[in-house]
């Protein structure tokens, strides 16, 4: 609700409507293109993805998922096609959760589990989340009307930059992802004791930021044991910090994800029993506040075949690469509504996102696209009868 | 030269007028107060410590070696007591370098030793300590005159409080600094590969926290080897880091402090080629800024004795403790100019210092302020016909 982020939803709502689509925007700021078919009664197939972005972000990072399919519908238009059900190309509001420290926000409205708490949340600058939307002319009473109705829809798929270096290190243009990663985050906060630096035998010391280092080092060797599995210490400090005081205290942040629950949380069981371990043997304390729990999304099998069978169409590559997703997408909310796929499209210099060098060639988005184009053209029609149809010329 | 820092300075000279010294601030800020004895020709006896603090440090640190001087010389007054040769007790602006990211700016000033560079270093304000000066109605021209002439001087005598354990854990009050620590700093800034915290495999990383972590354990590994080293990770973080982004970047400084230098460079020397081994092997880019590098300072043995002999003749223990001093110390500077010796009195609460935590006791500053006074009352006059002169009635 910033000016560049309403500017953003305005002119994604101009190419939407170039694009020869039904488009608003909603009352969570999500930006919603229609096409709509036809046909008597059909039903709508979902896709998008997100138009915020983390701070010093990448440019493709949820912005692809978006324009991609508005190019891919334009595509079809034009070249006279009638699909047999409705497309919804939906630019998310708030995926990243930056403003507010939350995330989801426009995903979890269309899927109906926006949680109006969220409304009450404030800024750094103290505005809530209700007041920003007012003041944008939104009306946040509306937001629960956003939830769509799952029996008319026939699934979501979502096209999204890989965010990682598994395709690139196999030379693969494009992949389908098997399931969205769960993950815990815990904070920690290590007390020890603080002194100085030259008069403490090293004997006597409780050293937080040792103790720490130790944890950083469990969490790796922990991870690395398990395929799929990662652990990461992304935040990392000493409070004060003097280079003439042994560290009294120091803070730490802890994310583990896995494409499997039960494999995420006996790492992080380990790894904070370790923890305990290390900070009693060192007589520090510690606290371990938990942040987030989020379960792994399976992605639904059919969606993965077809998937699969559309990029072997256009790469004639005979088999797929079936790969986790190691970050989290707004696929995750939406599976809480209706059946979802991802088609992953390979990252270059070196997987980096999340960041200004985030990457991907102009090929690769073309050979998605047209994996896009024939997944709408072979999507099937909800029954066999309008499938027969169909098939008919 | 902030107003805190001022007031201080002023309420010292106050306390050193009462105590019935002649006292003055000098252009850089250093409280003067001068005993005057009347024997023609009296020779200088120097003591003294700084008044500044580092940022939450404890009360002790410095300023016991302004007040306890300043105690003592008025209770001889008072007693009658008139010393053969004058005593300057100095409280020294600034030991800590806080401010400037300097060190000894008030003690380098007497010893003849200040860096006239230093006049236009900034702090974080960005005003240059020549303008700090200045605005406080100080004449940075007049600092190089603030030398002593080294021909006038008996040596100096610093109390400090030992800002350690060792004197706590043996029982003892008072000690005998046989050596003050040298010390060297560097700061370390490693580069690895920042990266989505879910999507990069374990093997795929080049996180910057982990190989600092590393770094870390090395230095507390291999300073544990040598009893009398220490080592220190003080300051330590990830700048912008982010639960969900692999580290990119670790920043941490190094301190490394012997009682003799050979032992302080192996140390260095190892750790510093361990770092550059553990960077190689993770793919992570190291720069190594050297920051400080200051040699060990014995202290004079014939000072040594007198504080010992001073020790026992007030406690009645037979034999003094000597031990090397892991702190830095104005007797640094001064030890360019003249003799040194320094009497340590017991830090209490776990020999925590340089935290609001630090103590001692009165029974034991009670003890010190006896052993000074004892000291300065057997102190030989320069030539053996004055000795003789006062041991006459």
């Amino acid at each position: 609700m910033t000016p560049v982020h309403r500017a953003t939803a305005a002119l994604l709502r101009e190419w939407m409507l170039e694009a020869g689509l039904d488009a608003h925007i909603d009352a969570i700021g999500n930006v919603v293109g229609r096409w709509r078919s036809a046909r008597p009664g059909a039903k709508t197939l979902l896709t998008g993805s997100h138009y915020d972005t983390v701070i010093d972000a990448g440019r493709y990072d949820g912005r692809l998922g978006i324009l991609l399919p508005i190019v891919a519908v334009q595509q079809l238009r034009l070249a006279g096609v009638a699909l047999p059900f409705s497309v919804e190309i939906i630019g998310f509001s708030d995926e990243e959760g930056v403003r507010f420290q939350t995330a989801f926000l426009g995903s979890s409205a269309v899927a109906g589990s926006f949680d109006a708490a969220h409304l009450d949340r404030r800024d750094a600058a103290g505005i809530s989340l209700r007041d920003a939307l007012i003041a944008a002319n939104h009306d946040p009473d509306a937001i629960p009307a956003l939830a769509r109705d799952a029996a008319q829809l026939l699934g979501y798929l979502e096209v999204h930059i890989e965010q990682g270096p598994v395709l690139l290190t196999e030379d693969r243009a494009l992949g389908v992802v098997s399931a969205i990663n769960g993950c815990v985050r815990h904070r920690v906060a290590i007390s020890g004791e603080a002194g100085h630096a030259g008069t403490v035998p090293m004997d006597l010391r409780h050293d937080a930021a040792a103790a720490a280092a130790e944890i950083i080092l469990l969490v790796e060797q922990r991870c690395a044991q398990v395929p799929g599995l990662v652990g990461t210490v992304g935040q990392l400090g000493v409070p004060n910090g003097a280079v003439n005081v042994i560290p009294g205290a120091c803070e730490l942040s802890l994310d583990i994800r896995a494409p499997s629950d039960a494999v995420r949380d006996a790492a992080a069981a380990d790894i904070l029993a370790g923890s305990a371990r290390i900070a009693a043997r060192r007589g520090v304390a510690l606290r371990i506040d938990p942040l987030l729990k989020v379960p792994a999304t399976p992605c639904a099998l059919n969606l993965q075949a077809r998937i699969a069978a559309s990029i072997g169409r256009v790469t004639g590559s005979a088999e797929a690469r079936h790969l986790p997703s190691g970050a989290g997408h707004d696929a995750m909310q939406i599976a809480g509504l209706t059946e979802v796929g991802m088609l992953f499209v390979r990252c270059g210099h070196g997987g980096i996102s999340h960041h200004p060098a985030e990457t991907l060639s102009a090929e690769d988005v073309e050979l998605a696209t047209a994996a896009f184009m024939d997944f709408l053209q072979q999507f099937p029609i909800p029954d066999a009868a309008d499938n027969q149809a169909r098939s008919d010329p």
